[in-house]
């Protein structure tokens, strides 16, 4: 695989961006394929079986157009499809997951940690799994914030609902003197300021996008595959609402976002599946 | 078509259910074939080009049931999609839209209806313009309320919350000294008591299912094939989460839901369009 191929990046929506933002800063010789599933958003709420089946057909787009590795931007993806996809293509896949699982790790000073996420990444479990793995002293706890996306996708950023909602979701989590808390799905890096002024000073948060982007360079560079030109220029496809997309987008990434495509993600089933 | 056939109902979600149980009261003879797109809920923020399109899988999918009608029990989907897949079968379709328009033309006193749904129901203008073939003298004012359908979703009916983001709704509509509002999306008669308590007692709220399922009957016995005889058992499919859908279905139909299937409603995409 050629080392001036793209990588391609793929979510349910608006959140990943928040990686292909870190991914812009941290390794920004590299062009992006950005991917979202804006027609089938909401992922957090959906089952294993329809998360993997959506994602096996956005890697199939996405290897048209020829991408050297693939970041699973979503933790809800991450979760349920990261092993599947990955067993199923032969350039590199990484999720968000095992890297913010490896830094919360690392963050935590008493050993307790939370996790919010979708109802899906939560359920899984899949943080505490790798937590243990990471350090099987730590304390784990887990809460769904189901109403934390569409907030988001409203723009109610720090709006007093918001803080109310926020404020009732992560009430427990601190009941469990937690001292570092994930921000589990690629949505919340938008609200963390009204999560950091609900949890205080004592408390890290950890955004899986900036570990992620580092272990994608690290990946890279092993595999020989990292970019030794400037970047070209970044792609971006959604399912759904092109305009509606790239007007956010604009407002989030460094680069300006020139085009956004709508494409026919379900054009890319397998039917042998 | 015989008129033992049954009556397929279609929704984005859990929504459809409320019309699904209107029809059961008004029409018990009749079965009923529903299907909840619980994969690619919501429809709201959706486009009207991939609403057709989803429309269209659903009507494929209802007629390998052999129903004799379809009532289309989503206000978007109404919305964008009625027109198009009403011209492309030779049975009747219904929408919820029509209907709830002429109530809310009926009961109005001084003229000023507002209107709340979702997104891609209120920025479609479609409540206005049947208003105003009904009635070209009423005002009408819409708002759309993209977290309505959320919060239902996380059963907050009537939690402080709702009633917080429902004020700020509902608010500007009642600048407009509006003496009716319709809930313009199938999921709000979910919440309207919540709705009810803010918009006060000189505020008629408007369900538009209790109409469709009037026009169905009207529609059935026009054309001859209302059914005489008892209904068979109603039959439940969903694009995802059939056991988290018949959980909530049962707490909302009175009638037991004992299966509920998952499909693959991708499955029935036309590679034609």
């Amino acid at each position: 695989m050629a080392s001036s191929a793209p990588i391609g990046v793929f979510d349910s929506g608006i959140g990943g961006l928040t990686v292909a933002r870190e991914i812009m800063r941290q390794i920004p010789g590299e062009t992006i394929i950005y991917f979202g599933d804006t027609a089938r958003v909401p992922y957090g709420s959906k089952s294993k079986k329809t998360i993997i089946t959506y994602s096996r057909q956005i890697v199939r787009f996405l290897q048209t157009k020829n991408v050297k590795a693939i970041v699973i931007a979503c933790n809800t993806a991450s979760a349920f499809a990261l092993e599947t996809v990955a067993s199923e293509v032969s350039i590199p896949v990484i999720g968000v997951v095992k890297p913010g699982a490896r830094i919360a790790a690392k963050a935590t000073r008493n050993g307790n940690i939370g996790i919010i996420g979708t109802e899906g990444t939560i359920s899984s479990g899949i943080y505490n799994t790798y937590l243990s793995e990471t350090n099987p002293t730590v304390n784990v706890y887990g809460k769904a914030c189901p109403l934390f996306v569409p907030l988001v996708e409203e723009g109610w950023l720090t709006d007093p609902v918001t803080v109310e909602v926020a404020k009732r979701y992560i009430k427990e989590l601190l009941s469990y003197d937690i001292d570092t808390l994930v921000l589990g799905c690629t949505h919340y890096p938008l609200i963390r300021h009204t999560i950091g002024d609900i949890v205080g000073n004592n408390v890290t948060l950890v955004n899986p996008a900036y570990e992620t982007a580092r272990e994608l360079k690290k990946v890279l560079e092993k595999e020989g595959i990292e970019s030794t030109a400037t970047a070209g220029e970044h792609k971006f496809y959604v399912s759904d609402g092109a305009e509606k997309f790239q007007k956010f987008a604009n407002t989030i990434l460094p680069c300006e976002v020139v085009e956004t495509k709508d494409i026919n993600i379900e054009s890319f089933a397998d039917s042998l599946i």
